[in-house]
């Protein structure tokens, strides 16, 4: 990884997403130095097998659309680490004086300061928690279909979840494996109707719904999972490939070190400005209460418009025409 | 203009901007039958000059990016009115009987039901209110660059105002004028910089602060302008053209039909759900104070999304997971 190439910047972000690539466009836009800091480029964008509700893109993979985000990014002048951050320290919640720096550590060791943080750092994909399931990850059990589908040519494969993840990442696996068997709890959906039309209409998909899975089982590799409830016969489904796809948690260790508060579920508390309740941090994307946590590309790309809007001002003191209630839930608008 | 194909719809969406088509796009994924009427396909999208902000588009034309908004509806199905709607009766607002369906009529004398309502009218320009402005307009007076800029090649011209539009205004007028003035009432601008640092690296375009203007003057076409303030020794600029970009505010007229309250500035209140306060009702776009009424085209999108997600879960009565304050302005998330 090359260094930072400055010591300070006006403005750290932790995610190379679509929340953090506009923020950085429009971070740089507005003139304020910015660093991305984000182990994968576009985020979970570039994994995803195919996109066709970013406004604009009929129809586009996940690849290319990220693509398009870091050249934008990069065409303003982002400067991007594909790094992860382990630390930081100092800043409102670390010292008594407010409006200090903050210091962010990577994996790497590399160490930048920073005025303001925005943490854009997404999800990561949620686990069954079933025997077998770790032990036989990336021997069979996957979380991402985008990367592990064409390692099933011709294979049998399971895939559980009942949201759009679930049924992109059956259409994907469609096109490689002999057979796919979607295991679902319930016996209706959570993914847009047209995902579910399109798998319904494939004939090497079977839904196996009101079913879940109970083990993963193999020797070296996957052979088969157990199910809780018989399927054709039979409790035991023989599969070379297990992909599980049942939403996503974001991680809680950058939000607590920073102080900033999160809900139940880990994702960080935001007001409409995405400010987050901890002095100079903001957060947008998938990772916080934004957007009615609809979690959409365009939601994720349009918080983190907004939150360099509002750091843009907040660094600069300029008009402050927001009153923000004190539960950070709500915003005053008049 | 054609007739809707439909007598009924699922959600009639009023406006054909980024928010009225991003609600297209979700609302036909989601398989609702919907109905688009907008004068302007794009909306203000399609008369601007550049856009560089938009997330994956590093640089487009207005025209280009908007007729990619409209090819990507019509991909999943929409179908799009370029006609105004001049008049909303029914509903829960017009009735006792809650879930009625809404009847629109447009200025052509069409008529469609639809069983919810979606708010995308964006804004209008604002004027500035002195004498000859409305005389000159369309000899002289614009409140469109991109619409009118060519026909000011070699002559001199004035633009109003201090945000981005008048700056993007300006860049665009000096591809074809001889000399740009920029008239704005104060010495800073709310520009994004990377506007006003391009614009001042111009010769031909003249900053002309903390002065205004007090009257459009000519004869049968716009001959100069009349400052508040002298500027080089006059208080009189000869100029041929006069384009003015001080902002927009919504109308009143469709938000009072179905009783969706406003805020003072005549922007429909919504909450992260992009509810109104009318029931069926919900707005999306510049219109509305979402997004912290930071008003992008990426914010409009998103809150289009969310509208269409929140009205397909409304009309199906599918898991309703939001509490909502009374007051519409917050949403509470725990």
């Amino acid at each position: 990884m090359a260094d930072p190439k400055q010591e300070k910047y006006d403005l750290a972000i932790i995610g190379a997403g679509p929340a953090g690539l506009a923020a950085s466009v429009y971070a740089s836009r507005y003139r304020l130095s910015n660093l991305v800091i984000g182990p994968e480029l576009g985020g979970y964008v570039s994994t995803t097998h195919l996109v066709e509700d970013y406004l604009g893109y009929k129809s586009v993979t996940g690849l290319a659309l990220a693509n398009d985000f870091v050249k934008h990014a990069e065409q303003f002048g982002a400067e991007i680490l594909t790094e992860k951050v382990s630390k930081i320290t100092g800043g409102p919640a670390g010292t008594a004086q407010a409006g200090s720096n903050f210091e962010l550590t990577t994996w790497a060791e590399k160490t930048v300061k920073a005025r303001a943080l925005l943490l854009a750092t997404g999800t990561n994909h949620n686990k069954l928690g079933v025997p077998g399931e770790d032990k036989f990850e990336g021997r069979g059990v996957s979380y991402c279909v985008t990367c592990d589908a064409a390692f099933f040519k011709d294979k049998r494969v399971v895939i559980v979840g009942g949201g759009d993840s679930a049924m992109k990442g059956a259409l994907h696996l469609s096109e490689f494996a002999s057979q796919v068997y979607l295991v679902h709890r319930r016996a209706d959906f959570r993914a847009e109707p047209i995902w579910v039309e399109r798998v319904e209409a494939l004939d090497h998909v079977t839904f196996v719904l009101e079913n879940s899975l109970e083990e993963v089982l193999g020797e070296q590799l996957v052979s088969g999972v157990k199910l809780a409830n018989g399927f054709e016969g039979s409790t035991e489904l023989a599969v070379d490939g297990v992909f599980i796809e049942i939403g996503s948690t974001p991680g809680r260790e950058l939000s607590e070190m920073v102080g900033a508060e999160m809900d139940d579920g880990n994702f960080v508390k935001v007001n409409a400005l995405q400010r987050t309740t901890a002095e100079n941090v903001w957060a947008a994307g998938d990772n916080t209460t934004a957007s009615a946590m609809y979690r959409q590309i365009g939601t994720a790309a349009a918080e983190g418009a907004i939150a360099s809007g509002d750091i843009y001002e907040y660094l600069n003191d300029s008009r402050r025409i927001w009153k923000l209630d004190e539960k950070v839930t709500g915003l005053v608008t008049d």
